[in-house]
């Protein structure tokens, strides 16, 4: 695996074009926090232009945040121009359990795209795979063990062909083969909105210039793990809140170019 | 009156889900200042699922800055089901001055849902009675005087059966049969785009656990009062401006959690 | 020339109201930034209502960033209703390479409006003069030289009869007769989302008070320039990094109201 300072050295001298169909809360952020690592963002969301869009991007992060007709439309429009050119996918079925639009919605983009990689937290992973969990919006309120949400990961890992990255305490990665825990995620990350968002533009401009998808992965939440710790630090020492936790973490991610980690 | 302090703690035990259909403008700070203050967003605003989302919710937000068509649907869906289940509504006619469309909007919404606080400057109010008043854009420009705002808020809160906000230099909450002033704003506040809507936010958030309308008001009004205070204390001693103004405002809001209040 | 002292207090005392039909990315920040320099934004864009908002206000800007048929269709109808009564309109066409949507788009509002200035970076000023350039999302990849950005930026303006800036290392302003080249752009701008739409928001507050075309274009560069090489001492000096930069910028646009510049 890569050294994180070599990936995102290359990330910074291919500054790869990530294209988002994402939420509408969190995409000022999702752009940031792409500009920040080193690649260049994308948002367009209009059905007649994504198509020409994708084709011009290194990877694609579909987002299920505030979705409706016309942007399901343009994921399904790019997700087959990825498919075919193969430019590799990240899917975040935000608040997927939230409403019976949205479960079909996600129905209809499996059915019709191959994705790489679907990041969630468990309440999400474990809608995909049909389980019964208790949603609260988009926030998870379960409590499995580690062991059980493992299971579940690969799980839906082995179903939907494709790798899965359950966020939590520990976050877990599966392939269909293998399982893997990264530890390290601050609680803080919980306080603001678009965290998970933000993941997924990580791991899309990880993956596109990385084709192994769960070192990708890997290397992405390691970024956020990295720059969450380092921000929690700084609001601490400066008596900060949630507001300026949100600013620090793109900081600590924009300034994720020293050689001192590995 | 519950202290600022108990209501907090609640709000922050309950973890209530706050549905917002808002303007896409300010809703990220709306999320985040929502999560700051210990509730839990969601922005679904697609006709087809958000009567499910505001069925799982404990108080729903509208705000009418950036409407169309599609989201003045969504409102109507939303709002019929929070009736039906006694999910308390805050409306903020934002702007709605500004043309025919708001208005005719407005008057399908009041004509259709029963709302329980409307929360607006002096312009929004005085539009809402069918005054006449001087708008530039999304802010008011009359100079009427307390009292005759105080008269105007109450005889709107009498009109449309609903506790009224009328927010400016000296807020003012308005059942039919009372009236409160509550001072403290601070000027700065109006520095930065979003203050209003997340005074809404905030009001969502006390209204869902605290059933007592001109309490809930109150207590987000104070809520926002003491975190403007500090945050502009915090800018005027780091020499900073209205960007970091609105950074500090959410940290402030997430700090409000030592007993020092009342 | 005004110095922009007396251009920044002649726009925080007569408070134009900009109305933006923008992008959903960086909305939120034009809104701010046009708040900081003392101007007022609306930000409507439902065809329902864009054209009395436009009537109200004292500049249009229409920002391509996210467009679809509905926006564009908004565009169109209030450039119609600023033509007819002389609200200046500033064009910006963001990442207009990416798609033959946008490409078409473009050419039916300029069939359509009276555009009074063009903004744009390298490749979009090309693309607008049909020359070939090679795109990377919403950025520019070419190197020309200034001599040769100066000619085409001139030929833009003549070929289209408004005035054309092209922003870059150099900053490019030109009408069919002259051209001005501002230096200072600070490198870090490039690092974060949404300072071109800025720029934007900040020539629209500049032309709401300054006939002048050139002059207002000049004076609002000035603006971002200063304040963006202000932002950047301040992340030096506190170690911080991108998510600061765009807090400080608007904090430094915010404070520009003392006298100790020209």
């Amino acid at each position: 695996m890569d050294s994180l300072y070599q990936a995102i050295q290359h990330i910074r001298q291919e500054k790869p074009l990530i294209h988002h169909i994402t939420n509408l809360v969190t995409m000022n952020d999702c752009a940031n926090i792409t500009l920040a690592i080193g690649g260049s963002p994308i948002m367009a969301m209009d059905p007649k232009e994504v198509g020409e869009v994708t084709a011009r991007a290194q990877s694609l992060v579909i987002n299920m945040g505030t979705l409706n007709e016309l942007v399901l439309e343009a994921m399904l429009i790019s997700g087959k121009v990825a498919n075919t050119l193969n430019i590799p996918i990240i899917l975040d079925p935000t608040g997927i359990g939230i409403s019976t639009f949205r479960q079909r919605a996600l129905s209809k983009i499996l059915e019709n795209i191959k994705v790489d990689i679907i990041k969630g937290n468990a309440s999400e992973i474990k809608t995909l795979l049909g389980l019964s969990t208790v949603f609260k919006g988009v926030d998870a309120l379960d409590t499995d063990t580690i062991e059980s949400l493992s299971e579940i990961t690969q799980q839906a890992s082995k179903m939907l062909d494709t790798v899965v990255v359950c966020t939590g305490e520990t976050d877990i990665i599966s392939s269909s083969e293998n399982v893997i825990h990264v530890k390290g995620g601050n609680p803080m990350l919980k306080n603001i909105t678009g965290t998970g968002c933000m993941l997924g533009s990580l791991i899309g401009a990880h993956i596109a210039i990385n084709s192994n998808k769960m070192e990708a992965a890997g290397l992405a939440l390691k970024s956020m793990h990295i720059a969450g710790e380092r921000a929690y630090t700084r609001i601490i020492k400066e008596k900060r809140g949630s507001g300026s936790y949100k600013v620090f973490l793109i900081d600590e991610i924009y300034n994720l170019s020293s050689g001192e980690y590995k």
